[in-house]
């Protein structure tokens, strides 16, 4: 009988930091114990096991001499108290659907990729592993450091990696049918749309903004209504036109998340106030037109309230479209396990954001319970794990059918 | 040929702790200082000088026996790095007026008050002199102490004054005519309607209360617009509320000038937010009625977003209003100097609000630049403390022909 997917991902999760929930970051010795557990895992459904320079580990059946390569995968990390579904859920579920196809002869070769470093919180960059193989690693980062001042270098080699033979890793030249990541969906869609998984569409661009406001601070008892410029009022009246903007137009979310205001005082009319605008959108036409507008309404609503606007454009990241071909496999497989299931952009990013650069790319969301994530709390029922297990085993058989 | 009055309020400005603008808290050298040439200017006018044990300097013009005292008066004191017109300037202005009627016999006694505190900068209470006054004065206050451990006590006795013999203080028994209070506005509403000087109808009542937001924090990429629970997008909704509703009610005003929100990240849905609510109004029935209405309409928005709001009443002031016969003795006196001026309510405190326990009170505004007050860059004009100077000597000529 075959252990429950549940019970290996709460085995896994003991490989953590101490305190709540899951905190295993990249080049620790969690993420040491972690990969001798997954090396287990890979070996028991019959996977070559290699670890590459970039500290991804490497599980893969070899097809056909010169055969192309399926890729799945996702990351082993966490943030700190972080869940035990975010990343590793989506390096299990493929190990166990090849381990149910380990009698299964294949036309093509099979990797299972458990990334070392998607979630960025050891060190300000992330995502060296899918970097790496798609060419896009940037050896200046290597020099990063974290919090305790040691380099991303010093980490790696700390590890046991070479960090000097990553540009060896580049399977740009190599012949891939595409990267298939299972993730949680890390929101509420699903759950309230009542379906175990889902079919991604395209990982939102994002853009970011900072605005400035400065009106005229005042002794809150003499300045009237009508003589004021409160920093803060228009502020409000932004913060309710962004999301107005955003809740009127499909495929476009926007969030004001931090917010300064000065003096700050229970008796003083506000005289400046920052905020942050973040936009996203799977479409980069609509999400860039789209802050343009919201920018702009926030200008008028500014001069009508004699108040001065700045606004500084701090970031950038373009939309990452799932590949129309690799979808419609997905789709196919979920429809042949479960039925009908709905389509939906990922807000966050992922190991699949880089690994676009390098081949067809494609996400199947598990639905995971009131949208947490990054929480102790996470949490994705056996059940629809089950589900997303079986479409993985569906979509190498049918591509199987297809390469055969 | 007279001082002009911008000279001595400047001379006296000198009095300060070091740093920008005026600083002079109660019961210091630089208070000291001041009451020197307080007693100066007051000596000059022919008063006499003496100061009572809650530190207020007095300068007395005595009338004939058992006629009743007309006061005038204002503070000494300044907030940190503040100006040199408020409290002050209300010291001065009497002083000089009944310096221009030194000779003509008066059937009242006139006192011109100095009070020592009315910022409530130095320790965590104010109006000591007013209260004593009144008949007000919580011993039990003596016990507060200053930022360095120093109580009102200590203060003042190290300053040479006898605090137990505040009680001694009371004249409630004693006849008084009223009590006029000069200050400069502290607001642009004379400004904007061009007027060198305004009548007070009535000192503002204040409430104040904590509203805080509880929502659904969430990753700002993967919740979808209409599944957030946003705690910044209802507090927007709800600030804006806020000052329609103000904005809509005569004789009211309402400001939130305190705001925080968690977790506050560029990338996370606001989960909480807490916010400050101030309503002013120089009636309290129609403050009360409308914080009501105010924070039934936040829970009204509140609900639609599935928002939990809790509010908390922090503290309460009455309106104080000023007398109806005063402030028509108040505004003949500033029709025959000047001509029609407007009349308007005090949004801020003074000492005016505990001698009106005591007594009737009027207090007269003077125009201030731009509504500055408490920095350094206020201002009043010569040419409007002029007015100013002028109105009380004529309100002092009126009411000698009404009392010979």
């Amino acid at each position: 009988m075959t252990e429950r997917i549940s019970d290996l991902l709460a085995d896994i999760s003991r490989h953590t930091a101490p305190g709540a929930g899951v905190s295993r970051l990249p080049f620790t010795q969690e993420h040491r114990a972690a990969l001798d557990t997954i090396r287990g895992w890979m070996e028991k459904a019959g996977l070559t096991v290699t670890v590459d320079a970039a500290g991804t580990m490497i599980g893969r059946r070899e097809g056909p001499p010169g055969a192309p390569v399926l890729l799945f995968g996702s990351h082993q990390d966490s943030v700190r108290n972080g869940g035990m579904f975010d990343g590793i859920m989506g390096v299990l579920l493929p190990v166990l659907a090849l381990g149910e196809l380990r009698d299964m002869a294949l036309p093509f070769s099979v990797e299972v990729l458990a990334f070392a470093d998607e979630e960025g919180v050891r060190f300000p960059t992330a995502l060296i592993g899918p970097r790496s193989l798609a060419g896009n690693f940037d050896p200046a980062s290597l020099e990063l450091r974290d919090a305790n001042g040691i380099s991303i270098r010093q980490a790696m080699t700390d590890f046991g990696l070479d960090p000097d033979a990553i540009p060896q890793l580049d399977r740009r030249n190599r012949a891939i049918i595409g990267y298939v990541e299972t993730h949680i969906e890390q929101g509420p869609v699903l759950e309230a749309d009542d379906h175990p998984v889902g079919l991604v569409t395209s990982i939102c661009g994002i853009e970011r903004h900072r605005l400035t406001l400065c009106g005229e601070p005042g002794h809150a008892g003499t300045v009237p209504m009508a003589l004021r410029a409160d920093a803060l009022a228009g502020a409000a009246e932004m913060i309710v036109a962004i999301e107005r903007h955003a809740r009127d137009t499909e495929g476009l979310i926007a969030t004001v998340g931090q917010i300064a205001v000065g003096p700050n005082a229970v008796n003083v009319i506000p005289g400046n106030v920052e905020f942050s605008l973040e936009v996203r959108s799977p479409a980069d036409e609509l999400r860039r037109e789209s802050a343009v507008r919201i920018i702009r309404t926030c200008a008028e609503i500014a001069k009508d309230r004699s108040l001065e606007l700045t606004s500084d454009f701090t970031y950038e990241q373009g939309a990452q479209p799932c590949d129309g071909k690799l979808l419609a496999e997905l789709e196919a497989a979920t429809q042949a396990v479960h039925g009908q299931v709905p389509s939906l952009p990922s807000g966050a990013t992922h190991d699949a954001s880089a690994m676009s650069e390098l081949c067809p790319m494609a996400m199947l969301f598990v639905r995971c319970r009131d949208g947490a994530s990054h929480l102790p709390e996470e949490f994705a029922s056996e059940a629809d794990m089950e589900v997303a297990r079986r479409t993985l085993s569906q979509l190498v058989r049918n591509l199987a059918d297809k390469y055969g």
